[in-house]
Order: C-alpha cells, then sequence, then structure tokens
C-alpha cells in the first residue's frame, strides 16, 4: 500500500514529461493498483477462477483506454490520480471483453500468452489431471466466469470513486450500463452476423458500424468519463466531454481498420496474437469487402475458395494478401484511417486549448495508428 | 405505457390479498414491466440477441427473487412499487447466472423451453442456415452475449432508482457488484471444482457452503435491498435488512437442498428441466455425499460405476434412487431444509412485527420447500 500511494504522486507529475516516458511510468502503476485491487475483491474466488481472472490483466498492452481516461482527467482541470479507479475500470471492462470475445473467436494466443479458455484448460489439466476434451469445458467455464467477475468489478470501481457527487458517479454508471454496454455488445453480435453473409452482400457502412460499436464506443467513454470526473459533472451536461469522446471514438475506428490489416500483415510475435487468421476465419473486413469490390471474377473465386477456409493453403492466401497490396486497397484503408484522424484532431482542438496535456492526447491518438510498426 | 401505469397501482393494494391470489396477480405486472423494459434499452441490439436475451425473461419462473424485493420494501413501510425496478435488475441478475450457468452444466431445457445456446444455436440455423457445428458455436456465442447483455441491464435499472438518496444507490450498487457478485462466481466456481473431485473426499460442509455463496447469496440481497429501498438507507447501516438478508440466505439453502432432491426425484415436466440429470452428471449433491457415506462397499462400487457416467443404465441409476429412500437419506435432507427454514422463520420474527407483511414472506418461504410437489 505504501509504495502504490508514493505511486500516485509520481502518477500526477506525469503529464510534465516527455509523452513517451510518461507512457512508460504510467504502466507499472497501473499494473500494480489493478492487480492488487483484483486480489482485495476477489480473494474469496477459487484459485483457478483468480488466476483466469488476473491473467490478462497481468500482462497488459498499451494500456491506450485507462491513459486516455487519466489524460482527459487531466486536460479537465484535476489531477490524473482522481481518475485512477475509473481507468482501472476501464481497463477491467476491455478486459472481460476479450476474454468473452476470444471464446467466440476461438483465438488462443492474446498479448503472447494463451487466452482464457486456453489457460483455463491447462489450469484443469493441473489440478484435476482432466482429459482433453473435459479440460476445454472447464476451460470455457473459467473464461465465461472470470468474464463475469471482472464486470462485477467494473462497477466495484467506479461505485468506489470518491471526491465526486454521488449523482454523478451514478450518471456515469447508467450512462456505461447503458449506451456502452449496448453499443458494444451490438458491436460484438453484428461482427458475428456479418462473418455469417456473404462478402457480396455486405455494405462497407455496415462494417464501419460495427467498429463504431465494437471499438469506437469504449474509447468513447473513456475519453468522456475521464473528463467528467475531472468536471464533476455528468457526460449529458457536459459538451466538452461529448466531443473529447468523439475524438476518441473516430480514434477507435483508425486503430479498428489498422488492427484490420495488422491481422493480415502484421508480425505475430510483434502483435501477440495469431496472424492470417483473419483471412482464414473468414473475418469481412472494409479491407476484404473493399478488394471484394474492385476483383475480377477469378480473383472473386479465389477469395470465395480461401477465405473462411480453415484448409486454406499458405500460397493461396499469400496471393490474397499480394491482391490487396496490388489494388492499393491496403493504402486507401489507411487512408480512411489518416481521414479518422484528422477529424479526430480537428475535434480535440476545437475542444481545448492548447497546452501540454492536448499534445500528449495528440500524441495518445497517433500512437493508435502506430504501433506495432 | 398506461397498461403498466395502473398495473403499478394495482401492485401497492396486492398485499391486502391473500398471499397466493397475490403471488397470482404479481406475475404478469413484473413480465409486462421486464419485457418493457428490455425492449427500451436494447432496442439497438441485433435481433437474435435480443431474441435470447429476453427468452428467460419472456417464460417466467416463480419470481421468487423479485417478490422478495417487493415483500421487504413493504416490510421497510413503503409501497412495493417503490421496489419494482430494483425487483426487475434482480430477476435479470438471476436469470444471466442461468444462461451462462446452462451453458457451463450443458442443460438444454429450461423452464420447459430450450436453454439460451440451444435456442441460439436454432436461432442460427434459422437466420444462416449454418450446419450442426457451426449453429452450435452461434448459439454458444448469443448465450455468453446475452449474459453480459442482462449484467448490463441490471446496473441499468438500479442507476435509474428513483425517490431514493444518490449514497443509497450507490452503496447498493457497491455491495451488489462487490459481496454479491464475488460469492455468486465463487459458488458457481466451486460447484464446478467440487464435480471434479471424488465423492468421498468432499465434505457436506463444502457443499452447504458452495450453495449458500450459489443461491443464498443471491436470495440475501434480494432480501436487504427491498427492506434498504424502503428505508432509504444503506444496507450496511440498517441491521433490519441484514436480519432478512440472513432469513432469505437461510431459504435460499433450503430451496438448494430442495432443489437437489427434485433433480433426481422431481417430475420432469412441472419441473421444467431434465431429471436425473443430476446423477448421470455425477453433480456432487449433500443426498449423495450422505448417501456414500453411509453406503456399503458394493453400494459404493454402485455409486461410482453409474453417477457421472453418460452412459449410465435406467435400471442402476434407479437403485441408487432406492438406496437414498432405503437409508433415509432423502428424509434427513428434508429435515436439513427444515431447520433451515426455522432458523430463517425465527430471524424473520425477531425482525419485523407481526403483520400481513410478514404473513407474506413466512408463506413465500414456505413456498420455496413446497414447490412442484
Amino acid at each position: 500500500m505504501e509504495s502504490l500511494k508514493n505511486n500516485l504522486e509520481i502518477l500526477d507529475t506525469l503529464s510534465t514529461l516527455p509523452y513517451p516516458e510518461a507512457v512508460k511510468k504510467y504502466t507499472p502503476i497501473l499494473t500494480e493498483y489493478i492487480i492488487q485491487k483484483l486480489a482485495q475483491n476477489n480473494r474469496i474466488l477459487p484459485e483457478n477462477l483468480q488466476l483466469v481472472t488476473a491473467s490478462y490483466l497481468n500482462k497488459p498492452g498499451k494500456y491506450l483506454r485507462p491513459r486516455l481516461v487519466m489524460l482527459t482527467c487531466e486536460a479537465a482541470g484535476k489531477a490524473p490520480s482522481k481518475a485512477l479507479p475509473a481507468a482501472a475500470a476501464m481497463e477491467m471492462f476491455h478486459n472481460w471483453t476479450l476474454i468473452h470475445d476470444d471464446i467466440i473467436d476461438h483465438d488462443t494466443i492474446r498479448r503472447n500468452h494463451p487466452t482464457g479458455h486456453v489457460f483455463g484448460a491447462e489450469l484443469g489439466k493441473k489440478a484435476w489431471s482432466l482429459a482433453d476434451k473435459s479440460s476445454k469445458e472447464y476451460g470455457l467455464s473459467l473464461a465465461i466466469l472470470s468474464g463475469d467477475v471482472l464486470q462485477g468489478q467494473v462497477f466495484q470501481l467506479l461505485s468506489s470513486l470518491h471526491d465526486l457527487d454521488a449523482r454523478v458517479i451514478l450518471s456515469l454508471i447508467n450512462r456505461l450500463s447503458g449506451k456502452l454496454y449496448n453499443e458494444l455488445l451490438a458491436g460484438e453480435q453484428l461482427d458475428i452476423d456479418l462473418s455469417n453473409r456473404h462478402i457480396s452482400e455486405i455494405e462497407v457502412a455496415e462494417i464501419m458500424e460495427m467498429m463504431r460499436l465494437k471499438t469506437g464506443s469504449l474509447l468513447q467513454f473513456c475519453a468522456e468519463i475521464g473528463y467528467a470526473i475531472g468536471q464533476n459533472m455528468p457526460v449529458e451536461e457536459n459538451y466538452t466531454a461529448q466531443q473529447l469522446g468523439l475524438f476518441a471514438e473516430s480514434c477507435g475506428i483508425a486503430f479498428q481498420l489498422q488492427d484490420d490489416i495488422l491481422g493480415i500483415y502484421g508480425d505475430p510475435q510483434k502483435l501477440g496474437k495469431n496472424v492470417g487468421s483473419d483471412l482464414r476465419e473468414g473475418k469481412h473486413t472494409v479491407l476484404l469487402r473493399a478488394t471484394w469490390q474492385n476483383a475480377s471474377k477469378s480473383e472473386q473465386q479465389l477469395i470465395e475458395k480461401n477465405v473462411g477456409n480453415p484448409n486454406a493453403s499458405q500460397e493461396d492466401l499469400c496471393k490474397i494478401k499480394q491482391m490487396m497490396l496490388d489494388k492499393k486497397i491496403v493504402d486507401k484503408i489507411k487512408a480512411i484511417a489518416e481521414g479518422k484522424i484528422t477529424f479526430a484532431m480537428q475535434t480535440l482542438h476545437a475542444s481545448i486549448p492548447d497546452a501540454p496535456i492536448r499534445q500528449h492526447l495528440e500524441l495518445w491518438a497517433e500512437s493508435m495508428t502506430q504501433r506495432h510498426q
């Protein structure tokens, strides 16, 4: 506890550092805080459930979401540590969606480690000497329940916020449990439903909407809640919080477009997850849809034969990847992503005055489309 | 909306009716309220996700939990309609745990209808002409996500409570997301872990603790929250709310003991779920553990051969069922359940004065061990 208190003081001085240095220092403080909260709150859970629940949070990503919460809190004129519980809550929120999403997508690797259900299956083998099939079921149960545990923790942290009007905290919980939950889960389901339709029947706008819901909505909420906490006002009554939300949402869509490119062209080592799987699993990205629209009959046949086919040959997948490059589709998607960033920056500039904290927010936004490169 | 308003007025007069009549009238009002809230709040969700989310709530059980919330609110001297949003929230809470639990237990029938993942698989076949394996995966995803949707709705309803101090509402959200979430999920996981241990190595006390966590904790919270809302006070500051919580928790354990007996001896038609499955699935109940302790070597061998064996013959299972009767184990478990009810009644009597509402609470408690008979 003592070390955490000291860390909180460090946290409030981070904005005076150059951005990359600040980012590096945020990570251990956030991780320590999150892991400590989990340990405090979840101590009655059976060991394996504790282990799976903590597994994603022990191996943090770039903390794009909690850092955004703290940055917008600072933009509202308050110390970032004031928003720390909310920042941790948003990281937990993100992680429960990842754990449940990884089950749905059959993903096996996340941040270079086994996903929740895969890790859970390993624990089942170790603890109960389960056979293959039973251990998979055990892992599935653990992953479902650990996502549920984290959902409780989100509200636990938010309802423990202090130095804020209870009415303001309630408004944030109301917005999160209503707008955010529905948008994010609508996005998840749209993603699944899109994957069941033929690529020729999908509009680019539908995929963009799915991205806005699935990725944009959480980032939007992170920007809103940090500013709302800093100003001690509900988001609904604070225009700047709403504008910062739009800034972050737009960054989120750019991030997702970039993610789709990485899902096909990225380095598996750096990315910490299986690559090329997007094609093999038949993920209906804007990238794929735009390629389809610009493809000849024979190229469309190549796509139909291989995309979504678990037995597709490496050679055919490479042909499709090359086709996307040759047709400049990758460049086009990158340009759309850049357009989203430009809009985001304009919104940011119209929202808050030029100051070091605004530059940090700009750098935060830029880091989204420059990751893993 | 008009009809719901009228219904709210009816709701507040129900306590003047004889208990069984009141119970009958509660059901349609609660169902209408819940379905209307879901329709309002979830309209942006894709259709199949809406359908699975509403599927359990469309076919209500006996509303033991929401009725308890309204009864304790009335015991605190307030109109039951004041607690209606919280009552609906508790029914939603119960239902998300059922949807996720039915995945984990591979249950296929609930309240005489397909469980969430089974219904979801049917929707996948209908909407996307999915093959068997793909439709099962689609159903699993829908069931996971619809449980998540309902978790959001719980907090959406609680954070919308009005005529209450914001501080009190926050305290209820804090208790639910902390104590209740952890206890209930610890109970779920303990149940899974117990099923992986050999029956000879399990203590009766461990199974009782699992029941307290998995079933008792939610009923406890329901009793607490109704009274706390009626008194506009946090549970932590209200001794009577806490005592009513203990009353309900004790009823919950009795309910679960009864449920275990029904899981082996109940009528599948009346119960609305597969019966005998408890033995076939190897569910480690107090009933089974007590039978094991009182069994001869050859009887233990019969149990070992058949319990948890999906291919067990109907004949062998009947032998085990008869053994439990002959050894008076069923009678013993019933006696334990009755002891829990006696404790519950004593706690109730010590908590609130003799009045019609207390009689309703007594009848509520009795209905728990008398259902389906």
